[in-house]
């Protein structure tokens, strides 16, 4: 009674995978991710051609993938973020079949309606036992939450577990059972440690970023939002963790018993639960160490799958009860359209993750980010490409002052009256040309490399290619 | 933000329930339920006909239903288990459409499959919040696991999660997440506590009940599975738990080191958790309030769903690596086929449950039963109704001596050489004649009002009309 296969080779063998068939991939090892490359390059070494990824997020440490897309070994890919090191490529036109984008709670809810199909899951499981009881919550390579990976467990038509930490069956604290599990396969290690936890969740000492992060607390306070029953997400960026910080402080101050914190947690936010800001966290990927270890002991600390965390056609989810969301953006534009797809001379870094998922659920959606980067301003007429609609943000913070979406009601006036700097989107985008100059017009190509599509399958934009 | 809604009614009227419908429910509640009652009460006011009810087990405490028989509201039944007040109705033969019995088992992957399609789900919820995140484990009904109703919450069309907790959102330790759920109501009471834990999980004094237990416990021994890694089911009958206690004591004795128990959980299994005889419990029913406590409370004692437990098609589940199952019976034949579906005259008092489930699993398969019960002799030439065939039971252990399976290989050798009273079958039901006299022949109808389908589906017998 064992699903344990004597390696990826013959797991795969078992599986049927064939040319021309989709495989799929979750990134909460994140940089620290071993399993992607590994099973590229075995399926590559077999000959198999054709192939497309499905994977919740490309990261920089995925870099040898190009090598793949130029033999043809993979063909497609379908993801919710990527980083630069494959971005470049797509961005140069290189791949002939565009890049489709997803989003963090669009993926799963396509995969659940059938809308987006996985022939062969490949799930890195920190633990797991020998018929594929698994979870992410210990083991040398842990991650925390395996939020991103239900779906491809529940749908795929075969999933291999590969794991570094077999533990005697049945595993009982398992995140995803061996109902769904067809072969496990026991390998030296899955991820590099220090890699899953990202240096992005150090907190900043930028002065600029602290004082974006100062009025972002404030605005979140001025808002009316932050009372008892509050219902928090930032992401794990400077800035929006120092403002975590600043709130977290504010909310001591008050006495303010928050309900919940979701999406991806860390460290900082564990704090605020410990500290009593919130009653539970919805942890749907863990950002760092600290996180990892308060979901594997403190049962306030739930996983969450990514479904339960932003699904759109889930009954319901997470991001439906969010009062406030702190997110970044690399570019938006003067309808408050945000990118977080593309750099400055258009070349793919990014995506969307949850960031129009939870602006679209959030009552209050606030970006931060500085007013310009590298001399580039980071607001223009109209974004390179639309990542999260402008109708779904409602104010963004610089460290020149706060804009107010004029759609938001009365919340402009709020924020004045608390004796914030509101000003005009379009007076804080002549301030950061003043600072930056106006930036050479973006030379993009003609050729479409990438279909962004929104959380409900709609397309919203296209990536063509970067000037070269 | 929020699907609560005034009241059963509401609920009803908002997911398009129409006659000739399938409405389904779970029976951790099990004879202190409310809800199954409460819901055919509201939908007769209502006014519907032609229901077809599918629930996982049917006890006494719904003997009400028999009156939403009798006016057409409900037309048909699927379950896995039905208790006398309703079966006398069904072996009467006044119910037209013949009950479907399935298993623990065989009822989640058929509706998995689609095979068993769910309308409307009533899911009674010990605990939920406004958007239906739910558990079993605590508040004033608490039952422990929601094992059988996972398949109903993920596969209705629509799901209406009835509680008598309403708790803060998002409830951290939900079993059943909020993406399932389509509406929640609130009510006074779901259950009966003093009825949740059923008092047939007390220990039996009876000392033909316990020699059966000693036997029982022996045989474990002598089959040479009880070593380390050992896993284990027993039922909550009186004989079945004793066994439990003297296994208990001879894995002590020999420092024996089991990997799990499974199945319905009692508190006598929770002390051999606790004990360490176990790693870990897999608990898709709660038998009694210590069972809740630890499930609640102890992350090795883990709450599973019965697709986990016992389905045929998942990927694979716990039966599978069952070493042993302790099992009752009503009648056991000389081929060893077992009812536990009707009574000696022929009237339905039962049903599989995870019977044929555990016994198709486990590689040591035991029923324990005295041998004759009432001045009726338990061993039959042919039982009247195959619930588990005889191809999946090892050993029979009753107060007279043990018969072993002859398809068991050399087992029988090893329990005669450990000094047990081994005996042909056909020996042990002269016995039971000698005693009980020769009953007189069982005389059926010829209508078919209920028909058993083996966990996969098939059909394995036809119950047909009691005589009246």
């Amino acid at each position: 009674m064992s699903k344990l296969v004597s390696g990826l080779r013959e797991a795969v063998q078992l599986c049927g995978l064939r040319d021309g068939m989709t495989i799929s991939f979750h990134h909460h090892l994140r940089n620290g991710d071993f399993v992607l490359n590994m099973v590229c390059d075995e399926l590559s070494d077999m000959g198999f051609k054709d192939l497309t990824i499905n994977a919740s997020a490309i990261h920089e440490g995925h870099g040898r993938l190009v090598e793949h897309l130029k033999s043809g070994v993979v063909t497609g890919i379908e993801t919710n973020y990527m980083g630069s090191a494959v971005g470049r490529y797509i961005s140069e036109g290189r791949l002939k079949k565009p890049v489709i984008f997803r989003t963090h709670g669009g993926r799963p809810s396509d995969i659940e309606r059938g809308k987006s199909h996985i022939d062969v899951a490949f799930i890195a499981a920190p633990s797991s036992d020998c018929m594929g009881n698994c979870t992410g919550k210990f083991g040398p390579s842990a991650c925390g939450s395996l939020g991103y990976a239900f779906a491809d467990a529940e749908h795929a038509d075969r999933v291999i577990i590969i794991t570094d930490n077999l533990v005697p069956y049945p595993l009982a604290g398992f995140s995803i059972s061996e109902v769904h599990a067809d072969y496990v396969v026991s390998v030296d290690s899955i991820g590099d440690p220090a890699g899953i936890a990202s240096s992005t969740t150090r907190m900043t000492r930028d002065p600029i970023a602290l004082l974006i992060a100062d009025y972002a607390a404030k605005v979140i306070r001025a808002s009316g939002y932050l009372k008892d029953g509050f219902s928090f997400q930032t992401g794990a960026g400077g800035a929006s963790l120092a403002a975590a910080s600043f709130l977290k402080r504010l909310m001591q101050e008050q006495n303010i018993k928050g309900s919940y914190a979701m999406g991806g947690i860390t460290g900082y936010i564990v704090d605020m639960l410990e500290a009593g800001c919130f009653e539970t966290l919805a942890d749907v990927q863990c950002f760092d160490l600290r996180a990892v270890e308060s979901l594997n002991k403190n049962p306030r600390h739930r996983e969450v799958t990514a479904s339960h965390y932003a699904s759109p056609t889930a009954k319901s989810s997470l991001v439906g009860g969010l009062d406030t969301v702190i997110l970044g953006a690399t570019e938006i534009d003067t309808q408050f359209n945000v990118n977080v797809h593309t750099d400055s001379r258009g070349y793919i870094m990014g995506g969307s993750g949850g960031h129009s998922d939870t602006a679209a659920g959030a009552k209050l959606a606030i970006i931060v980010a500085p007013l310009t980067r590298a001399r580039l301003p980071l607001i223009s007429d109209r974004v390179n490409c639309i990542s999260t609609p402008g109708s779904t943000i409602d104010v963004l913070v610089t460290q020149f002052g706060i804009a107010v979406n004029p759609s938001g009601g009365d919340l402009a006036l709020r924020l004045s009256e608390a004796g914030l700097p509101v000003r005009d989107i379009r007076d804080l985008k002549k301030t950061a040309l003043e600072i930056s100059g106006v930036p050479k017009p973006f030379a993009g190509g003609d050729r479409e490399v990438a279909r962004v599509l929104y959380r409900d399958g709609t397309q919203i934009d296209t990536i063509r290619n970067a000037a070269v």
